[in-house]
Parts: structure tokens; C-alpha cells; sequence
């Protein structure tokens, strides 16, 4: 169906609000005409809020998660446990573990997950970044928490791999997850027990 | 479950996110990783067509639809038939009705429907005008074509009341819709039907 806006600037505002992964046409509309019926401030705070975060987001310099900052809350943070390490695909990964208050370590972002199919690869990751951690013989541990899936296996096998060289305990997470959920969807309380009952990572295992 | 952002941008632009209807939070941080991950032309392009739709709209003057003049397309075509104006209650509506190709008369947008509950009443709506527009003796025949609630058969029976003095035909949109469904998600054939199969509004009908 080939829908006629009336207007050339909604149908704009349609196409940019319907390019938002999950947002079909009819939500966007809904969502357009939403903000035509809230006053011209509500929108132009709205633009501004999403413009700023895009422009001036910087990157932690040492676990790459999102801050404010050079350097992030957590790693800036001398309460941490700055040994211990727990490797992450994503930041909401960083922010479900924060919230289960199970954790006091530090984290490292990887930016994604080894996936083949959608073009993924170990190069397009922060791993070399997490090696280099290692060698500096700042951490005691590396927690791979990653997710339970064929991708997050081979994900965990390369970084325990190329950490394998070093004097460094590998654990990872207990399966207390369920096999093939997300972690930023496991509960809190499963998901702070498989932070607690971590497992040494063993091939085979 | 208060959750703990590492950037005071990210948790605004999440905040803003979750301010439009049918967006929790957990959909407004993937909306708002997904911006990071486009370049920042994108965000910019978003924003700029948002801003440029609220700020810049304009409504008809005859129709009270959306458009980008002081005319809107349809009520500046000279091919469209002036005489029978189909009232609706939102732009959405106008485009759904277009949708079908099964009308070829111009529209009058309320902009609403009366709603006590939601404390909308006939003086919130583009009532007044319709009336103006049957005085001008322009009208022919007005076709109700708002949803088949209560609240729209309340609006049937105020307007039809209303333009019970003046020489006007008027019509409702025929039953093919369901009772209880919105006008925007009827399929095309029913809605199309509906217009073709319009019945004289009669108390009691």
C-alpha cells in the first residue's frame, strides 16, 4: 500500500521515525502525530537530546563502555576491583550485571560478538584492546559473559585462546542462564548468581 | 528496578525516548545504541525532520488537514467535489479514506471526537467551522465518517444536530465497519465499501 501524506514534512518525519529498527509506518505516524499535538519545546528537547548523545558520547579509553568522560564511572572508580575483569558484548550487558549489585569489578566492552553471519569478525571487536590489558599484567581474571549462544561460544573460545599465553584465570559465567537467551534479558536474580557461581573456562567444558 | 546509565547523554536521550506512547525503556536504550552505531548524519537528518515537521506544519484553512500550505492538496483540487464533505476525526482517518480511491469529495478534520472522559468536548473540536462551511451554503451532502464507538455515535448525533437547521444532506459512513474498531485499521475493501454504501444519519438509525 503506497500511502499519500498530505504534508511533504510529515511524510519526512515518517520516514525517519519509520527507519528506527522495530518502527513500522502506522507506529511512526502515531509517534509524528504524537508530537504535533505536544508543544514545539517537547520536540526540539527531543531532537536536541538524541543530536547531543550522537555528537559528544565518548568511549571509555580502557574498557570502551559509553561515559561522559575519557575514562568511565566504573574504571575511575578506586572501590572497584580493578583485577577482575568481566567482558561484555554490549552496554546494556554492562548495565543489566550493574543492576543485579553482584559485581565489583571492572568491565571490557567487545562492541558485539564473533558472528560469520552478519559479517563479524574478531578484527571488528575490542579483544586486541583486552590482550593488551592482560599483558600489562593488570588483571587476575577475565569473566567471559557473554551471551549463551553458537556466537557467544565462539566468542568465548578465541578470547580464551589469545589470553591463554598469560598468567590469567579465565572463568565465565554459570549456566544458570538458559541456553540461547540474551543476557540483557535474564532476570536479576539469575543473572547475579551466574555472576557469582562463575565457572573456570575449560575447552570441552 | 532504578537503572544506573554511565552517560547523563545516554540516560536524557533514553528519557526522551520513553517519553513518546507505546516506547518503554528498554526499547528507548535500544533505539538510542542503534543512533551510536549510525553516523552522526543520520541522528542529525532524524532530529532536523522532526524539529522541521512541528515547527513548520501548517493546517488547511477549509479542512483543518495537515499540509505544507494554506490550502491543503486536496481541498486546492479543482477535480475533487466540494459539495460533499466527508468529516473525520484525524488526519490518519484522511489518509485511510484516500487509501481506498473510493471518494472523491473533500474533508472536514474535527481533530478530535467528544470524549468526556478524556475531557474533550464539541468546543475542543473543529465543529464550529464545519457549521460555517454548511452556512456558506458549499455543502451538498456531509458524511460522518468517525468510528463506530460511543464516543463517535455522541459526535454523530451533536453535529448531525447541529446542521439540522441548514438545507445539507447528511450521511454516516455504512456499517461494513465493525462496531467497536477504529476507522485507521479497517481494511481498504470495507472501508471503501463503507463510503460507497453511505446511509442518511436518522436518530435511531
Amino acid at each position: 500500500m503506497s500511502e499519500r501524506y498530505p504534508s511533504a514534512l510529515l511524510e519526512s518525519a515518517v520516514n525517519e521515525l519509520a527507519s528506527l529498527p522495530g518502527v513500522g509506518r502506522k507506529t511512526a505516524l502515531r509517534l509524528a502525530l504524537y508530537m504535533l499535538r505536544r508543544d514545539v519545546g517537547y520536540t526540539e528537547n527531543f531532537a536536541a537530546a538524541l543530536v547531543a548523545l550522537r555528537r559528544d558520547v565518548k568511549y571509555c579509553r580502557v574498557c570502551h563502555n559509553i561515559c561522559d568522560d575519557e575514562i568511565c564511572a566504573i574504571c575511575a572508580n578506586p572501590q572497584r576491583d580493578h583485577e577482575t575483569v568481566c567482558v561484555v558484548e554490549n552496554i546494556k550487558e554492562v548495565m543489566a550485571i550493574e543492576n543485579t549489585g553482584q559485581f565489583r569489578g571492572v568491565y571490557h566492552v567487545l562492541g558485539g560478538i564473533i558472528s560469520p553471519m552478519d559479517g563479524t569478525g574478531p578484527g571488528d571487536l575490542q579483544i586486541d584492546s583486552l590482550v593488551e590489558r592482560v599483558a600489562r599484567g593488570e588483571v587476575k581474571e577475565v569473566i567471559l559473559a557473554l551471551s549463551t549462544t553458537m556466537e557467544g561460544d565462539t566468542t568465548n573460545f578465541f578470547i580464551y585462546r589469545k589470553l591463554a599465553p598469560y598468567d590469567v584465570k579465565t572463568s565465565m559465567i554459570a549456566r544458570g542462564v538458559s541456553i540461547g537467551d540474551e543476557i540483557e534479558y535474564a532476570d536479576e536474580i539469575t543473572l547475579g548468581r551466574s555472576i557469582v557461581n562463575r565457572t573456570e573456562f575449560k575447552m570441552n567444558s
